[in-house]
């Protein structure tokens, strides 16, 4: 396959124009938000829906989450990412294999129907993950685009996936929000440095290949600016996977919560990696077992019951 | 002495009253700051002054910062602190006798005079530092009082002390800002843990004496909330010297600079530790050479040129 996005292959960093739309359909009256939505995702790379789940719906899900966080021990060994240094759970991955909650989750119409307008095809998850950043010792995640990764390492051809992170706590400015670069998604910042082989248990704690240099964030930074899009449990924040994005630490008593699920295109599906050989594993990128989401026949609070 | 706020000597900790007042002043029309400010500062234990320095007079102090932090070989080595397991400048102690112009800064009547008013007393600079958290990778600083430190390490008697950081870049909700549980400088949080001889070298980097615990950290987060002020250069935070603090780690591109001048009054002059036998030195906490502050002869301008 042609390498439409070159990155980690020369001895410096390059900003590459994007040749792909970034909303993938056009708007008309039927789309499942507002033309100004669909606007704003095109011009900054995000967007967030308030209160998409009622109350019953985000105590449903909180219930789900604390099931998996309360016995790592039952859920695949591998998907449990712990904080570097430390024992507490930083991340559980392949949760919408591991909960029918979050399975049901993931289907959603308010979500899928939302990821299939916006990236203009049907859609399956790629990486489902809970994202739980605990209180007092939360790590930060450091600046990435996600694509970068994707691509290199996962073999994801082209920008035709997105990412949804629907918050279980509030998420305030002060408790290591996600913090995105609005208008980021439309350069390819590539990045030095080749990838090692079977890097990535190291680097689902701590990032160390992929990592963008700090005179091109400190560019974007500059031009763009930051944002921390906020909110409380049932807010839905959507960004593009070519987003520049990251978080602080988290020193406050309040964890933030995350259910994380990331939509891609059928016809984006993986191919081999263009950078190391051998594609990681399964639980990180979904690459087999591929299924193509179907509106689902239950509620959200009938799967959870 | 007696020993009015023991800490560091039980197994568990204790929520102690606080025995002294905040405002150490009744207010009157003479009075420095507002009587609404008085108020807020007796209450929340903290007070933002918003553009305190001119544009002239916060491109002198930037000036100046920026000559200690590009010749630390210059300055006397133990007051340059680097980030823990980095190279980078965390902070540089003793600004106020390594600079003329951060001399005049502390005396300045802006702040020395409110610092007269709020402690009721004459004032010295107890410690002076210019702390700087650098863009990309600044950490975080974790929850203290300064005065339980204060108090054991250095032999600080009473809560007759306050803390001034002069932003001198701008400190926003996301690159690590200062914050504070507003209204936790009126409780005393007892610390578990006897203090080393002799940690104060390492606790610069990172504290692990005289932490407070994570439980009643909730409770009074949860009882309290937890504020971030931020602002412009030339803004002046106050705080209380046992207001409850700690900032979030910098992943973003700004670097957040401040300098800093604690205020003792006269009467609360240091005594000797309560917890261990040696105090720390001179550059952490003025035991020996101590000048009470006089109104100064000269602008901040003419001392900067």
């Amino acid at each position: 396959m042609t390498d439409l996005y070159p990155s980690r292959r020369e001895a410096a960093p390059r900003i590459l124009p994007r040749l792909d739309p970034v909303v993938h359909s056009s708007w008309d009256e039927r789309a499942p938000i507002t033309r100004a939505q669909a606007e704003q995702f095109d011009r900054d790379g995000y967007l967030v829906l308030d209160n998409v789940f009622s109350a019953e719906e985000v105590a449903a899900l909180q219930t789900s989450a604390a099931k998996l966080l309360a016995d790592p021990a039952a859920l695949e060994d591998e998907t449990v990412i712990t904080e570097p240094g430390g024992r507490e759970v930083r991340s559980i991955f392949k949760i919408h294999q591991q909960s029918g909650t979050m399975a049901r989750l993931a289907a959603d119409d308010r979500l899928a129907g939302v990821a299939r307008f916006l990236l203009g095809d049907d859609v399956y998850v790629h990486q489902s993950r809970l994202n739980y950043k605990p209180g007092f010792v939360g790590k930060e995640f450091y600046w990435h685009s996600d694509f970068e990764t994707w691509h290199v390492e996962d073999g994801m051809p082209q920008m035709r996936a997105l990412s949804m992170s629907i918050l279980l706590a509030p998420n305030t400015v002060l408790n290591g929000p996600l913090m995105i670069i609005p208008g980021s998604h439309r350069k390819y910042l590539t990045c030095v440095g080749e990838t090692p082989e079977d890097h990535y248990r190291s680097s689902l704690k701590k990032q160390e290949y992929g990592v963008p240099d700090e005179d091109s964030l400190a560019e974007l930074a500059a031009e763009h600016g930051i944002v921390a899009p906020t909110g409380n449990a049932g807010t839905v924040i959507i960004f593009d996977c070519n987003a520049m994005h990251g978080s602080n630490g988290n020193i406050t008593p309040f964890p933030r919560a995350n259910a994380f699920i990331v939509y891609n295109a059928v016809s984006n599906r993986l191919v081999s990696p263009y950078g190391p050989e051998a594609p990681r594993p399964e639980f990180i990128a979904a690459r087999k077992h591929v299924s193509v989401l179907q509106r689902p026949e239950v509620t959200l609070l009938e799967a959870a019951s």
